[in-house]
């Protein structure tokens, strides 16, 4: 095999330079996908910089894979060179836990992360296990496939996992990358949506892109009138909250979900849980079988994210973008690396 | 009606003391038990001392009743004179909001509490709405059902509300009014049961009520060695834990379930919550059909609380005995009222 070319930052914080290395030989049961884009999503910025401790360097970022199979490895037959594929967050797991069993491979006690300790989509080519290079529907381009396999599938698997029903009132708090596109799976899910933002900006776009109402994040009178109103409250923000209200705002048997990073400990009240049957709760992204449905569904509803095109070689700008929270909503690097 | 002859503490904090009343006539919909016994609860003793701000004086405890419909009001078909019959937490519900109409009629928003702003079952007769008052099997003897009522159906419930399966691992925090059913119930549901209990006694206790496994609740090294393997945990105690290690110990999809009135909010970490896909919840007393299950599936298995019995008229020793932490496990006073 040749070298894959990718970008790499050396240490925590530097910025991405050109970075080449051996695969080595495609392993049994591996693939190995040939990148046309890749989107960029906040956990590559806090990988680059170590937030979370477990990064290795040289360090590849790159878990929104969009591309075609390049090669099999022995025994692969569920996927064929030339053949769409995405790739997200995790690039493996054990087939034998009792979650791999249970279908729940993205539980898997040893799933492999994309980025975490090898090299991620940043690159002309990624490798991963066969089963987590989900076909992708033809109706659905490249750039647009990407970001549904973080940002997508983080907050369409709750709504699997969780079974949000189309007659539940709902709520995002957070429109960016994920909320954009949960504001859009649930107008299509058949729920009534309410977006929770602090731009007053985007609380118009909120309106286009599927929320029914929308209200300031900060507003703690306008979530007060929505007490015990909301089934499913989906948290994409990483920042704290006003968690009291928030809970205070969740329906009898409702729930208020979290898939943002929000680093310190939410404070749950004993007696909101109690009285009212609430819960909360968390998910990472989805597994392969709800991939594949989230991708369907994407593709039947004409849902997409709303994405800014950077090409792959100037990342140090884009990830500059990201940062300074400007990417509306998601960035998408396109190849030019090989 | 004659009078009811009741006991009650006229100010927070006083002993109980006899206390007539007049009921007035019944009302359309409503029945009158004549009280054979009644459990004492930790939530009589807490409504008592107005810890939770709601009570009214002079102030009639008990809601874990079991006696005889002595009469019912216009329009009353679900219950005769002479049905032998439970009370519990609620005694009333308004029967048209979401919650009533979808068959959960304890998540009311107007539910009536039994001991709440109206006078409980330390009495001759106390009263209620037909639907809350629920038909006992014959096996199960007045003095046995009564804590049924409430500290059995809070820990029946949540298997029922979170489909806690017979495969499950499932732990129990605190083996004591509540902890000692639960136990008993999950045994016969026919889970893997671990005991978590701070008394040396009490682990051998346990086993024999149906745990396989006991823990000591403090024991940090025990419970980390049950990292991720817990399906379903039920904390029944209202201390705080050594949360993070307890949220450690539920398993990928597993549950943290409270229906303790643990008084500080429970930190919750969002990433504990993320990665394995974990729930932390809460719930109150079951509905009416519940209830039923409950005590259909107690009569089928033979579970009983252990109970120790005073003559209501001593209830001031049963409340002393209760507070300093000595009932084993639960106390049913016996009317000797009237």
């Amino acid at each position: 095999m040749p070298p894959i070319h990718a970008l790499a930052a050396k240490a925590p914080g530097a910025k991405l330079e050109r970075f080449q290395y051996e695969p080595g030989p495609l392993g049994p049961g591996q693939v190995e996908i040939k990148v046309a884009s890749c989107g960029v999503c906040h956990s590559d910025l806090s990988m680059r910089n170590n937030d979370w401790g477990m990064t290795q360097y040289p360090f590849v970022p790159g878990h929104e894979v969009a591309g075609t199979i390049a090669a099999v490895g022995p025994g692969v037959t569920s996927a064929k060179v030339g053949d769409r594929v995405g790739l997200g967050w995790y690039s493996g797991c054990c087939h034998s836990c009792r979650q791999c069993l249970g279908g729940d491979h993205n539980l898997c006690v040893a799933g492999e992360g994309t980025i975490v300790g090898r090299h991620g989509g940043f690159a002309d080519r990624v490798r991963c296990q066969a089963l987590w290079a989900t076909p992708l529907p033809d109706a659905i381009d490249f750039a647009s496939a990407g970001p549904l396999f973080c940002g997508g599938i983080t907050v369409f698997n709750p709504l699997v996992q969780f079974d949000v029903r189309p007659t539940h009132r709902v709520g995002v708090v957070g429109i960016g990358g994920l909320g954009h596109l949960a504001l859009q799976f649930l107008n299509k899910w058949g729920c009534e949506v309410i977006a929770f933002t602090s731009s007053d900006a985007k609380r118009e776009e909120a309106r286009r892109l599927g929320a029914h109402h929308a209200v300031a994040t900060r507003d703690d009178a306008a979530i007060e009138r929505l007490k015990k109103s909301i089934d499913f409250l989906l948290v994409t923000v990483n920042v704290s909250l006003n968690w009291p209200a928030y809970i205070d705002a969740v329906a009898p048997k409702g729930r208020l979900h979290v898939v943002g990073a929000v680093p310190e400990p939410i404070p749950v009240g004993a007696f909101a849980l109690l009285g009212a049957q609430r819960e909360v709760s968390g998910s990472p992204v989805g597994g392969p079988r709800v991939l594949g449905d989230m991708l369907d569904f994407a593709a039947r509803h004409s849902i997409r994210p709303m994405i800014e095109s950077f090409p792959m070689s100037r990342v140090n700008e884009a990830f500059e973008h990201l940062h300074a929270g400007k990417a509306r909503y998601r960035i998408v690097l396109n190849n030019d690396l090989a």
